[in-house]
């Protein structure tokens, strides 16, 4: 479906020869085997490239652009700071009122113990802020021993060192030595990869919470600084927590004096219908980790949100011995953070939470009615506008297929080839949704269908 | 000098309330304690702050706003991506025009054996990028045991859990866990700082080259992955390297096949005269962190230069094992590599390196008739447009100041009276001076006109 003009070859060679791409074959991207797709504009939940191209986008890039594409109040608003002021650092007690005025709209929204936001720009630097913060925090009440992070398998908390240990995906790992040491997995909370066919959802989570706790009682609490989690687990396939999971969870951190910090980087700001993933299943974080939905991606910008016991801590450090030895240069970015009170502001007026609470059953409904009873789809499952549909080559004997996203790749091609987008995600073969939280039931429908057809055409 | 305006007393609670500062005493600005300075707006190498302030900045915020403030420039090419596409990933082969664009200026402007920049947004994430891929590397190519970083002592790589383990400042060490093992500091390559005050230049640099190869074959060239270090040392008190030194440390790493990571952050884009720190003093790294300058910090961007023979083993690893596992949500963010080329414009319209070669030395040559001769000035040093002054209580028995920076916050504090920001760095009495690049030698005559009258209100 090229409707337009003329490409810019050059434009092809230069990426060829010049840009190391994010998450990409390297050399086949060099050689100029990937097709690159160079992404020039977009409207609510549609993006075209320059080559005329026009997909509905229901991954909202990397479930990012909540509010949708060329939302003008965002870009106006970042125009109007950057004209007045681009750039000045938030060090020593310096500021700017986007910032400030930011930090106040996340405080209204975040749950009542939490004290402060700390901004960084991604969701990576602000896991690993929160690291920091709680192996300062232990170590200055006196417990410095208390330091190992768990975190769980199939999570993803980031790709950097650090952030990329707390992420439980193997192809993270693999020969960058991670995870570093003192970062632990636990079990992924996914009744559908349950080792023992027989057990209940009720009996699965027992198992969990047990071996859980039992892998703390070895390590030994007092070793251990904080548990690591996303409410629903995103990028190791949109994964909602069997019942009654997160209750007890919270039950053994209280228990073992375990900090709790929720990665809200893809649950923040209404994909689940909540406001956080930690308000939606009831739970009290000592951080909160912010990213992608806080400013639709329109700007970088990240935050960490802090418990008032830490802060209380933190604040005794300072008095103690000083300011804070943490800071990111770009930390509380004028420009970004004008992004961000604009996209809160939109996330309200555009009644997105609303939205994803009606329209997210809605897909989830008609993903069911779609492929729920095809012979090779395992589960379809999902909460507010994040769903996923798992394939298995036999779901009866649950024989996976092999190599994982052998099918989802297919199907996930035949998708775009129908004009829209979906994402194969790691380790099996998962199509994940997160579309923008402003899609249309009509514009559910487009991907359903999509969806549907691409099934029977990649397993009949 | 307030000239104008009510206070927003409500901004200010808000601020006390909600935001934790970056490097700021937590405690004291909870409580008010700390004077907030609200930033509004800019021109040139000035800052206003709402209370109708106006500053000369001196240190260009964190030495990043290099092109001056209020370039509408910059803000209008950011503006012009903002509206048409504010953001999508780059992932999986994916780009967009900025990023693209940006990429072959930067290429264009590093040295030859230069083969791919990879984007980030932070200094710190463009290092943790480099130890991840230098790691990589060596993993590939069959020396996984090749995995220690050396730094030096006085070093600032950022102030991550990975990052900041490079950064040689017991500041952003203590009560963190840092450094992680693995990351070791060889001596700061400062002359002044020297343990024999009978050295000459000459001795004290084959001292440190001796002192580093020793801790290379006392640790095992073979366990050894990378060298990082800037080319000038900036936040660890802005410290050009003593005579011969770069040359031979080059010598040693390319003895014992160990990577250098030259850390261009402050030193890139002109600050010291010459497009890159590594060009001037005849580098030849495997890695180049970019950051700051880049953007002249209107938009969050920092990026990884990494060599052709680096992008050789990456493209060898694509081909045995599929796709690069290292992606930051907002690599090659869109409106962040608008605001790129829009500033590495500027720099050539503008003249940006003549400016830093001549204005350089003269601010250098100022300071030194100013102060030169205080009896409590131990050195006047610069290099291009980055320079400090260092202060003793008796530079004759090397005796300091104690604590550090006492003297140096005085100095600080009474040349912001005056109308210029310098900045006081850590560990020692310095003041440090990195403007916008696009300063005059009127606007320098200004600067050491502060500084003077400050020294001699502080000590006489």
């Amino acid at each position: 479906m090229s409707l337009a003009g003329p490409i810019n070859d050059e434009l092809a060679a230069w990426d060829r020869d010049c840009l190391l791409h994010p998450t990409t074959h390297t050399a086949n991207h060099a050689r100029g085997d990937v097709p690159g797709r160079i992404v020039t504009g977009g409207k609510g939940v549609h993006i075209e490239d320059r080559d005329g191209n026009r997909f509905l986008d229901a991954f909202a890039a990397l479930y990012c652009v909540n509010v949708g594409y060329g939302r003008t109040e965002i870009a106006d608003a970042m125009n109007d700071q950057a004209q007045k002021l681009a750039y000045f650092h938030a060090f020593a007690g310096h500021g700017n009122e986007p910032a400030i005025t930011l930090a106040r709209l996340i405080m209204d929204r975040a749950p009542e113990h939490m004290a402060r936001v700390y901004f960084g720009l991604s969701g990576s630097d602000a896991n690993e802020t929160n690291v920091k913060l709680a192996w300062h925090y232990n170590i200055l009440r006196g417990k410095p021993e208390k330091r190992k992070i768990i975190s769980r398998w199939r999570a993803y908390h980031g790709s950097g060192i650090v952030s990329g240990s707390m992420t439980g995906l193997k192809a993270y790992h693999a020969r960058f030595h991670l995870p570093l040491e003192g970062f632990l997995h636990a079990a992924t909370p996914h009744y559908l990869r349950r080792d023992d066919a027989t057990l209940s959802e009720a009996a699965f989570t027992d198992r969990l919470i047990a071996d859980l706790e039992a892998m703390m009682l070895s390590e030994g609490p007092e070793t251990i600084a904080a548990f690591i989690g996303e409410p629903v687990m995103g990028t190791g396939g949109i994964l909602p927590p069997p019942e009654g999971y997160w209750g007890r969870v919270q039950e053994l951190l209280d228990r073992y004096d375990i900090l709790l910090i929720s990665d809200e980087v893809v649950c923040g700001f209404g994909r689940t219908g909540s406001m956080f993933g930690a308000t939606h299943y009831g739970l009290k974080p000592d951080f909160m980790t912010i990213a992608k939905g806080l400013t639709s991606a329109y700007a970088p910008l990240s935050g960490s949100v802090i418990s008032q016991r830490v802060f209380d801590v933190l604040m005794q450090g300072s008095d103690d011995f000083g300011a804070l030895a943490h800071g990111w240069t770009y930390s509380a970015h004028p420009v970004s953070c004008a992004a961000g009170i604009a996209t809160l502001n939109l996330v309200d007026e555009l009644g997105l939470l609303g939205n994803a609470s009606s329209t997210g059953p809605y897909l989830l409904q008609r993903l069911r009615d779609a492929v729920g009873s095809h012979p090779n789809v395992a589960e379809v499952r999902g909460v507010g506008l994040m769903a996923a549909v798992e394939f298995m080559e036999d779901p009866g004997t649950f024989k996976w297929f092999e190599p994982p996203m052998s099918m989802s790749g297919k199907i996930s091609a035949a998708m775009l080839r129908r004009g829209v987008i979906a994402r194969p995600m790691p380790e099996g073969d998962i199509i994940g949704f997160a579309p923008p939280l402003c899609i249309t039931p009509q514009e559910v429908d487009q991907v359903v269908e999509a969806l549907q057809g691409a099934v029977q055409e990649v397993l009949g």
